[in-house]
């Protein structure tokens, strides 16, 4: 684990605010270089692509970015466009918003935009995404699943992300939409997986040491099934109800970070 | 934990089926003497206690009970009625409905029909409670609380129940309403606490060595806060979000039980 965190992440869980304090925006735009920052937008996400890169692409500039690009790419042929990768050769920040993860993965995936944000990435740059684009960051996604349901096999679609961070799965709106189990079924299915769920208006900030501090209003749940001693997820039919024991947990909140590697909470100092 | 375990009760998480296989209420009326079985009903929580009451009476009887008698307690004064507690007091079994737990607590707590049905539980007769039922048996019950929110505070209302499993905290249509997080903050509140969240149409029943078998169609959550390294439950305010680190969680279905004692899931034979 950890290995593979070349860069630095800022994965939010959905609806954060952007009318009061703007504390998560603000951390993305401080960490995308200030007043220096050449932030490069991707909607693709979304299925109203223009409104809402206005609304970021607005804010981003009022903070004070020295660039704000919407780059609107809803088919392959956009994203293999050579004058987009350009654009993120040069951004010092990437934020994917939020709609459809299948949507973000299925056009971007192997194409040349998708290959420039790695380098991006790969460069030490931050690349945040909201929602969908919080999903999208693992190797493997959740496309879909019941919430507020009984954790069982069923309630769970994967899908190849893009694979910034490798071996957990991310799920967003994460206590707002009662998301818990569908998260324990990911994990069950394997263990080696660690499984990250960001409340709305909340983002983990992962730094390339591996590690990850919690910001924003709500809560992110880590659910570490490494010490997992029963698990029924290979024998159990489709609807059948999961056993799963010794599930560990953790529930952090702004002040506290999570260590990736060791799997290990921890408080911050600041 | 368990010394106060004297009886058997069986908890059930809610909208136990009641027109199938009804493998909750045949279990609940084998544990209470199949056809030498006396069953005592106990509607009070219910806005509807006639209804409810002649659902469930009609059900008992229809599986061979010897009796099924509905009593009607809807005020302090009948919950002294000593003609009501000795049907309790020949009863082999007791069960109470859903309903406002509250309500439960406010009219019984006390009085000469509560009294009855602790005797009755002493003497090893099964005591069954669905929904507000269920959550009536710990000693601390919580009464209100969000769902689907992130863990804080200020979701918990907690209340005196009536004690007959001591040192645990029910909550019931557990994954259906999404109540995990206000489970865990009442865990967090006293880690000594075992949190017990009871999905719908599912059971658990425990006998007086303190272990519980799971019945039914979902699966029971525990919530075992014994080894939390953080919490900032005590210093945070009404609407901060919780900090818990190490919870240890445990997913049953149906085929698995759990030491209340030990705090161990086990796997049954059955």
């Amino acid at each position: 684990m950890g290995e593979k965190v070349s860069g630095n992440l800022m994965i939010i869980g959905g609806n954060e605010d952007k009318e009061g304090e703007c504390l998560i925006l603000k951390e993305f735009f401080k960490l995308a270089g200030g007043r220096e920052a050449r932030i490069v937008l991707i909607t693709t996400a979304s299925e109203f692509p223009r409104e809402l890169g206005d609304i970021y692409r607005t804010l981003f500039l009022d903070f004070g970015a020295r660039t704000a690009a919407v780059l609107y790419i809803d088919d392959r042929e956009s994203a293999n466009d050579l004058h987009l990768t350009e654009d993120i050769d040069q951004a010092t920040g990437v934020f994917f918003t939020g709609g459809d993860q299948l949507r973000l993965t299925s056009i971007l995936g192997g194409s040349q935009v998708d290959a420039a944000i790695r380098r991006c990435y790969q460069q030490g740059n931050i690349i945040a995404g909201t929602s969908a684009g919080a999903s999208v960051m693992s190797d493997t996604m959740i496309v879909e699943g019941d919430s507020n349901e009984s954790a069982q096999k069923s309630t769970l679609a994967m899908a190849h992300g893009m694979g910034l961070l490798e071996e957990v799965v991310i799920d967003q709106h994460f206590a707002q939409r009662g998301r818990i189990n569908r998260l324990l079924s990911a994990v069950a299915q394997n263990p080696f997986v660690l499984g990250i769920g960001i409340d709305e208006d909340t983002a983990l900030v992962v730094s390339d040491n591996a590690t990850g501090k919690v910001i924003g209003s709500k809560t992110v749940t880590i659910v570490d099934g490494k010490h997992i001693i029963h698990s029924n997820i290979s024998e159990s039919n489709l609807h059948d109800p999961l056993a799963i024991t010794n599930i560990r947990l953790h529930i952090l909140p702004s002040g506290f970070g999570f260590d990736l590697k060791r799997r290990m909470p921890f408080t911050c100092n600041s």
